[in-house]
């Protein structure tokens, strides 16, 4: 990741980057398809757990708090790697493919968290409507957490953009 | 419009689009930069119409209102051209590389309404919120406007999605 950062993403090679990790360029074509895997690779993963947490919320949670929970699980998890995510989102930001490619992941992510809430029986289109508005909080959370300074924790920042979301909802 | 949805939009060439519409190839290249333009050429139009509205709402509205008056007088001007938007949106969705352009810019329209209530003096999150919020609005209204029958008028359907919207942020 510091590679994409010291040399820009289109210009490192994969060779760079497994050397910089200590890897046989075989080892990394294991873990990774290409480089974009590097950026990429935990998408489907976290896409898995924030719907596995979505299924699990009890049964009389409304919606958006059925969302949240999902949002303050995955925000749980991506603290401790606020450098990785602030590295990661500069890459991004300076390439527009992969600018799409995370508009995509995130269009992804609310498709598979509007499904989870179907099979809740949340009807559409509050179901669409609260996965959108969560992933929504999600991303825009992950932005200032990196922003910040002082730092805070992940978590803070991602119920206060859920508070300013069901304010600025309200009419406020 | 009706010659992607017969034989598919990779297999439309410019030389049919224009031999359909009554165009030499000259003139439809003096509108459209390619086949895409026909699909997207609007969005830029339609984005500084919706920032218009923003910035002339009135100065006591609410960041949410001013964004509702916007979809609300996009929803007056898309009424019209239902067949056409439904045919649009059928194109785009039997393509992934549509639905990644179609991404991008609603991505781009949220960000410019973001920037508009900036001007306004909305602070961010609740700038971005806002804008983002209500672009799901516009987008999932539209998509129910197709949908369902018997045909509503779009502005109803775009007013009771943001009627939903609040309730699924109130944690109804």
């Amino acid at each position: 990741m510091d590679l994409f950062v010291e040399r820009g993403f289109e210009q490192t090679t994969v060779t760079e980057i497994a050397r910089r990790a200590g890897l046989t360029q075989r080892t990394f074509f294991r873990h990774f398809a290409d480089k974009r895997e590097v950026l990429f690779g935990g998408g489907a993963a976290l896409q898995e757990f924030m719907v596995s947490i979505v299924a699990s919320a009890p049964e009389s949670a409304a919606p958006i708090d059925a969302v949240a929970a999902a949002l303050e699980a995955a925000a749980e998890g991506l603290h401790e790697r606020r450098e990785y995510s602030r590295q990661r989102m500069a890459v991004i930001a300076a390439n527009p493919e992969l600018q799409e490619r995370e508009l995509i992941k995130l269009a992804r992510l609310a498709g598979a968290i509007a499904d989870a809430l179907r099979k809740r029986g949340v009807p559409d289109p509050a179901a669409s409507l609260a996965a959108e508005a969560g992933t929504t909080v999600f991303r825009i959370g992950i932005d200032r957490w990196h922003a910040e300074t002082p730092q805070r924790d992940l978590l803070d920042v991602i119920r206060d953009s859920l508070d300013e979301l069901k304010a600025v909802a309200a009419g406020k």
